[in-house]
């Protein structure tokens, strides 16, 4: 009841480090995938969404870094499925049950001898997964592995990720896969894969900019029962710690920004204002300079289709309560040394009119995000 | 039937130059405002729009530059009409015919007894409406006075604006008044005004962010009957020139993007296209880099709600076609040339699908723009 990986090299990364990962599922597993919502997407996304909507089992993922196989014409389709039927073929599996992922470069053809030849070789030794390994397989600029366990009595949950939240060289991508030993089925898995998502992966932002190959899977493996709520709580855990080290890999990031909107009358407000003020560049200008501009905030957190009441929302940074309708200046000086001195950063707004919250979070915007940005040539 | 303008001084910039601007009409004319849609308005806005919405017709103006009355609480609003009412008791008019503008720093109480001076010294010596003179009153952080003029026939059309599309030190404003000799009738101007925003302010960011403060009045002097196909693309040229010398002027900024969307199905797709390509901050710091990085130009072109077909689309950056369904690493270098050479940048999408465009103007993201951001401290 062993969940195998295996890995090979399709020489797609400069660093000539592994490439190739595939995993093997046990069983054919019930799952739930959640693809990007870029209308350009990868062809292995377009090729994985397909496969997934007519089958919803899986039995194996093989996933390659260093190359989007995205913007690539209908090549990048015949490609996906080649490694889909290869890695079917050396497994001894049905092909309809492998989905393909990548992430790296967009434009370049995937050089698919390679990678079929990695895929070979990535089959031929199988081995526990280790979590930590698997992360730096799929990995691309991040600058750490991406991984989390949870055990709580029987129930376990784990997953691993990569993403450094930021575009380098062309578009990075989030990937992120989450396994638990709790038995749902597919509707279940879906609902709750859904609500997680939406708190975890959909409530970080490092440049506000949708990827072509964003994949996010929740994995079944299908033989403990186990109450509902157990299993939510620790996938949303997993998925939060995961989201979470997307976000403090965020290239050139000195700070993590944790917004929170509360009181909110409904969440899809709270969400809306909290999602706004952490992608707000001069938000994000502003706590790199440890500037605790709370005009910026308020402006931001106004500027959302949902009206806010500017003379009795409360704006917190830390403790430190810096707006409550109006400004109190004899606050901004601890909010300033609160920026100075703490890693994460707290911002609260309070709007004082319901009871619906939302968490955000985000990172600083630096000179290294330019220079990252702006240096790399294709 | 002249336009009158005074000088004062409040003592509300660091600079020590005149900071408060009356424009006097030569009588009630019919306008139309356009305020900014933020939900955490300045008191200034909050009291024109109210005063404009019962009322229609305008006398005067009066503005005030190096505070944006915004985030003082209750006061911001007395304070907004000890202003109008004060212009009004000083050029004997009715203070309900008068607006208030404001742009500067948030969160900072008006000295109003100051501010009061400065009207009452600008009522005191009206001279004819300099545009020029006019824009560097009302600005801030603008390196350059916004003004424009168009004569065709006996159709005047001309205004002034302020704005450097970004934030200093707390949030800087767009503020932008055109004035025609055509006689429209508030319908009319309303209309016509309403278009040409969409096209011209509404289609510029330098940020994405939306201030507190922002507004657009069109002002009919009202004695030349004309034809309003005429009046309309004199209004829009003097407007987009305003709209375009605020991009140009954009902190930071070494490049003006022009983003086209064309052969669109409809309109509203071909603006939110334009729009998230050309506020996409990893398209703005490969511009700032030199880089012809079409992958975040298509990845950010397919995240919005419209999709778009990958393998029709094209991309043009300059005249050198990067991606017709399929890269094209041969055009890359002359792009690359392209955007070495060139101040203004043009890109091109075009969808193949319909028959409808839009433009969007942008600036680069550059280093400058993160120093000038993170630098200041409130």
């Amino acid at each position: 009841m062993e969940i195998l990986m295996g890995i090979g090299k399709a020489g797609l990364k400069a660093s000539g480090n592994p490439d190739i990962l595939v995993v093997l599922l046990p069983q054919s597993c019930n799952t739930s995938f959640l693809f990007t919502s870029n209308h350009f997407k990868s062809a292995s996304v377009i090729y994985s969404e397909g496969v997934h909507r007519e089958r919803g089992t899986v039995r194996a993922l093989v996933i390659n870094s260093g190359n989007a196989n995205c913007g690539v014409g209908p090549d990048g389709l015949i490609h996906a499925e080649m490694m889909a039927r290869e890695t079917a073929r050396h497994l001894e599996i049905d092909h309809r049950e492998v989905l393909v992922f990548s992430t790296g470069v967009i434009g370049k053809p995937l050089p698919i001898e390679n990678v079929l030849k990695g895929i070979e070789s990535a089959c031929k030794i199988l081995e526990p997964l280790d979590l930590k390994r698997a992360s730096q397989v799929i990995s691309t600029t991040d600058r750490f592995p991406k991984y989390d366990f949870v055990k709580k009595g029987g129930l376990e949950v784990f997953g691993f990720a990569k993403g450094a939240g930021m575009i380098h060289p062309n578009m990075a991508t989030m990937l992120s896969f989450v396994f638990t030993n709790a038995d749902l089925d597919s509707f279940t898995l879906r609902e709750l894969h859904k609500d997680i998502n939406e708190r975890t992966f959909n409530s970080i932002s490092v440049d506000a900019c949708t990827s072509t190959n964003d994949s996010f899977g929740l994995i079944s493996l299908g033989f403990l029962k186990e109450d509902l709520e157990n299993v939510k709580q620790a996938v949303e855990e997993v998925s939060l710690n995961l989201a979470k080290k997307v976000v403090e890999d965020g290239e050139g990031a000195t700070r993590i920004i944790k917004i929170v909107v509360k009181n909110a009358s409904i969440s899809l407000k709270a969400k809306a204002i909290a999602e706004k003020v952490a992608t707000s560049n001069l938000v994000k200008t502003a706590i790199f300079g440890r500037d605790p501009n709370w005009g910026r905030i308020v402006a931001s957190a106004g500027s959302t289709p949902f009206p806010i009441d500017q003379f009795k929302m409360r704006v917190y940074i830390g403790t430190h309560l810096v707006f409550d309708g109006k400004p109190h200046p004899k606050e901004v000086e601890g909010a300033k040394a609160y920026l100075e001195e703490n890693k994460e950063i707290e911002v609260v707004i309070d709007l004082r009119e319901g009871k619906e919250s939302w968490t955000y979070y985000s990172s600083d915007m630096t000179y290294d995000y330019v220079r990252i940005n702006a240096e790399y040539t294709t």
